[in-house]
């Protein structure tokens, strides 16, 4: 196909295409011409994974080359080259810068009881989304909400089940760079979804619980 | 309590109180010299919402305001307080402007038959979350994911799940400021929480099917 039509296939504009062919992050088409070059389905998959880290994803250029790099390694395997991908990407929620104080290792403390809790790998954690969540508490702390392990495991059970469902996903897709690229893309596109889910099932739950309290007689008590 | 008290007890800067009384979102102290004013309980519990809304909540002054003379309305129960607050709440993650094409209109439908699933009353969804969710499944379209009614059903039963947990943890607290500022912040301060549980996980399930996956003899398929 022509740039046009690889422009069409995967959303993806024919000036964003030639910067990153120009960046390496695409192989060259076939020429065919001298001013004209093919590009296969193979160009199309690869483009889309480009876009996934990139566009949705929000990886910084230099990130998505080494990335795309690393995955061509031999001898990984499918959980290797789909950590690698999900490892680099940037945390959707800005993690705070973290100091060392006292607030963070109570976190850390907490975040290994409930990976334990869990029969979680604690080599399998990846880096920055550990890095988050450590900083996440800590600021929890510092601002007087204190938590513990209870406060964390309906959260991490829910965490879980999202994650099989997400993973689920993936066996729909056939190749390599589709299940990379999905991964990557419905990571990020869900995490809106599920953060404004639970705003709509606070509310829902919000008035379940003013009309329960309110039927059996009000005492007036029950308002805020 | 003097004004340095209020500052240590609520983890608010001294100037920044200065700067919430000038706004009147705060009301005076009481003078008792021409140049010192003691706060009381009140004025804490008072700060304490402010700082949810403002600093946690990132929501602009002007909004803050009207929010809590809206609270101080007569006749208000609980789950509409508390829905005034959230409701006026940013969203966490930005909504993409919402442009009225195939993809939004088939994304309003599926809230609508999750919703119906749920057994949600529409007449209780906040606004701003109901349209960041709209916005963010047209995105997943649009990008070429498509979605539908079973997509959604295990992140809204999460979501509902969390939820629960998340109204339980107001029952430890006592005043209706308390709780509105508790909702307000754990709201917040959960969902970078919730975001990057949900990468551990990913990862965990990911290592652990890759595991269950090789066991059985590999015949090198498994690999992306």
């Amino acid at each position: 196909m022509r740039l046009a039509e690889l422009s069409e296939r995967s959303g993806v504009s024919p000036a964003t295409i030639k910067y990153y062919l120009r960046e390496q992050l695409l192989p060259p088409g076939e020429l065919v011409t001298t001013r004209r070059a093919e590009y296969g389905e193979e160009h199309l998959r690869r483009l889309r994974l480009v876009r996934a880290l990139i566009q949705i994803g929000r990886m910084p250029v230099a990130t998505a080359r080494e990335v795309l790099v690393a995955l061509q390694g031999e001898g990984l395997d499918q959980n290797s080259r789909l950590g690698l991908a999900m490892g680099a990407l940037p945390p959707g929620a800005e993690p705070d810068p973290e100091p060392d104080d006292p607030a963070t290792e109570l976190a850390r403390q907490q975040v290994a009881i409930m990976a334990e809790e869990l029969g979680w790998n604690p080599k399998e954690l990846p880096v920055a989304a550990h890095r988050t969540l450590v900083a996440a508490l800590a600021t929890l702390a510092r601002l007087g909400y204190p938590y513990d392990a209870a406060h964390l495991r309906p959260y991490a059970r829910a965490a879980v089940r999202i994650a099989e469902s997400d993973l689920d996903l993936l066996d729909e897709y056939d190749t390599a760079l589709e299940k990379i690229e999905t991964a990557v893309a419905l990571t990020v596109l869900y995490e809106p979804v599920l953060l404004s889910l639970r705003r709509l099932a606070q509310a829902q739950e919000s008035h379940r619980r003013q009309h329960g309290r309110l039927r059996p007689g009000n005492s007036g008590e029950g308002a805020v």
